[in-house]
């Protein structure tokens, strides 16, 4: 049996009578992250891509930025009562002088309190690249046209309807990676630490594809990993904003069909390209 | 201005040329939640019935059970430099001979390294009531129309786009309590925290009505609420069907219009009532 999905047996209810039918569900298991042997983290995910999601949560947290930061990633050997190994503990060994990173350090700090300015002022502090200086440009239909690939991309939710999707773009909107998981940070993690683990980080001139909201948290992640566009499928949050105008990441939200909206950073949007644009572009800032 | 929203200046693109206006958005700001003193966690919230999300969040960690368990709730003095109390520090005292939370323990026990088993093992071990011997029984034209209430109750949606929401109802559809946030943990806490703070733990003969996915998260959350009922918009995860299946709650997913899925505790449902049925009810399990 696949360990992304799991079979199982539920009532059908539609317009007609009830049916019982066999249902593939999403996933989920605790992955527990260890470094150098101590607890650090247990996230609830779909098992798949597991290195990936311990280097990129390594990525998010700002402790490595480079292939060489890790010494290796291996499965514990941690097992059930029946002996069988879990897959589901993980162990980091971080080269000889990276740091191991602070739990939790972008939500507090202890300067002002806690408040939004705090967390981003946070995110400053460890962030690795700067996205300001990413001369990326994009058309409106490489834009528009990315929830659809997005969407190409996942196959699991083909099956289950139950998963979260990130994928990451070139500015020219092929994918160059996609993940899913029960966990939409999770997600996201994956892609860093496939670019992290294939020497691609900073992530420039590419596009960050996710398919909920956009919150402070997926900002921050993009931020981690140099990507100086993030696309969402639904709203972003206040900080989301702040943070993306604050880092000069450009973030679109509510991109559906041909429509979206810039919240930061529309300098990167090529607004006379595509769908029913002449050289009108776009009216100045008021 | 309100804490709930913030307005802020926005590209908009639509069929024709781009437009300015101002958008609303779904505020974000950490919450650190101290207990006695010391920090336990900080979560990203939606300002708005913090002492209920704190309340809530002692709740699903197994740590109280009454109010008569919490002795006190307040807002820090934590300010930011120029002197404004942030409001996004909380202490909470608990009462003489409560016992504090360990962190995290339904994620991870020493059992058998880690897996779901063992998730839901630990919420067995903290769960302070049983649905297995609730009676409640919900007819499906009930069912059918929380999402449509829970909606209805929504008012920062509206605004945003950008909300979580999580809705308490009454056997008979009324709406006991509606919550929003930009976590949907935090949506389902504060509910959690109004019912204890109100003296209606634990939630026997409701339903809890979610906006977007069931995950084991989530029906720990209603585990440790006594609520019977779980139903979701969207999928469910594998191991929160477990979770439900083992704990005796009634996991509805995927309701929508007059369809939903049933993947656990199908007998609370009355199919010969609402519509398009007659006494057919549903077929016997293979």
């Amino acid at each position: 049996m696949s360990r992304v999905s799991v079979k199982r047996r539920i009532l059908r209810i539609r317009d007609a009578a009830p049916t019982r039918r066999i249902d593939s569900l999403a996933a989920e298991e605790p992955l527990e992250i260890r470094l150098d042997g101590t607890p650090l983290t247990v996230t609830m995910r779909t098992p798949g891509d597991d290195f990936d999601l311990a280097a990129g949560f390594l990525v998010s947290e700002g402790a490595v930025g480079s292939a060489d930061d890790i010494a290796t990633i291996r499965y514990c050997a941690g097992a059930t009562a029946d002996g069988q190994n879990t897959y589901n503990v993980l162990d980091v060994r971080l080269a000889p002088g990276v740091q191991a990173p602070a739990p939790r350090n972008f939500y507090t700090t202890s300067s002002c309190g806690v408040c939004g300015k705090a967390s981003l002022e946070a995110v400053r502090t460890v962030a690795r690249w700067a996205a300001h200086d990413d001369p990326v440009e994009l058309g409106r239909a490489t834009v528009a046209a990315l929830p659809g690939r997005l969407r190409a991309a996942q196959r699991v939710f083909d099956r289950t309807g139950g998963l979260h999707a990130a994928g990451l773009f070139t500015a020219e909107g092929e994918p160059l990676c996609v993940r899913e998981d029960v966990g939409r940070h999770n997600a996201v993690d994956k892609l860093l630490g496939w670019a992290l683990r294939n020497g691609r980080l900073p992530l420039r001139g590419t596009v960050l594809m996710v398919s909920g909201r956009a919150s402070f948290e997926l900002v921050q992640k993009a931020v981690m990993g140099g990507v100086p566009v993030l696309a969402a499928v639904s709203a972003p949050s206040s900080l989301a904003v702040e943070l993306a105008a604050e880092e000069g990441l450009t973030l679109i939200g509510f991109l559906r069909g041909d429509s979206m909206n810039v919240y930061a950073g529309e300098q990167r949007l090529d607004l006379t390209s595509g769908a029913g644009y002449g050289s009108a572009g776009v009216p100045p800032p008021r």
